[in-house]
């Protein structure tokens, strides 16, 4: 915990997020930010993704991201709702990068992402042939850690 | 340029944002989210900066994110806007961590940092004392690339 003395006159105070929290917090949002190292920098990117308790589902077109991912597969999903300057929380889910290639559960979990993102549903059409595969990956959780700020 | 079939019938346009509008957008907000490596893995955490066309700013409490730029000096800022799920643009500048270690540079910058983000402001009174000094840092924008998605 940190406490530091603000400009408004009350007490920040900055503290480490239960896992229960981060937990919840991964769960109810929508949008992240992806990190990983692309060309050896570290690169990030906003995602929409889906968190079961155990991994982070992403989808993406093919590319040089996904070619990085699949050269050095370390990479973190960050979270984060800000209520306002004095009141907002973060939290970073770290973990592996692992394309998910069984038939089956690609198509699971692609509907699973549809289903939460419909703007992201790719139209039931011959249009679509000829368009690049979409690429299902995880990023199975190792560790999370979260922090939080207040403003008493 | 990559263009999707959409499942709300537009076109989808994902295009590249040239340098002008990137720079701009670096200019006119005030949160990003910076991209780096903590102990190895890829860390990411929204930052206050500012950016005055060659560099980016931004002033920290010490610590291991701290001691890990120190290390491994590779960074990046990423920036977004987001209208809605079909409105959005994001751009990455790319640079290396450089300390600002000269007294009268830092005063400076801070005094820049503090007039942008007066919540950051630190109490000019005794109850500073004792806490650790804060860091002022910049990332030299070696590179921007930048992204938009619009929907016709």
């Amino acid at each position: 915990m940190n406490l530091i003395v603000p400009a408004k006159g009350g007490l920040r105070m900055i503290e480490a997020i239960g896992n229960r929290e981060a937990q919840a917090m991964l769960r109810r949002n929508l949008i992240g930010h992806l990190g990983c190292n692309v060309d050896g920098e570290p690169y990030v990117l906003p995602i929409n993704y889906i968190y079961d308790g155990d991994c982070v589902f992403i989808h993406s077109l093919p590319g040089r991201k996904i070619n990085a991912l699949r050269d050095d597969p370390r990479c973190c999903l960050q979270v984060e709702e800000i209520r306002d300057e004095y009141n907002w929380r973060s939290v970073i889910a770290f973990g592996r990068y692992e394309e998910i290639t069984n038939a089956e559960e690609r198509e699971r979990i692609l509907g699973a992402l549809y289903k939460r993102f419909p703007h992201l549903t790719p139209v039931e059409s011959g249009m679509t042939k000829g368009l690049p595969e979409i690429i299902v990956f995880r990023l199975r959780v190792e560790q999370i850690t979260g922090v939080s700020e207040d403003w008493k």
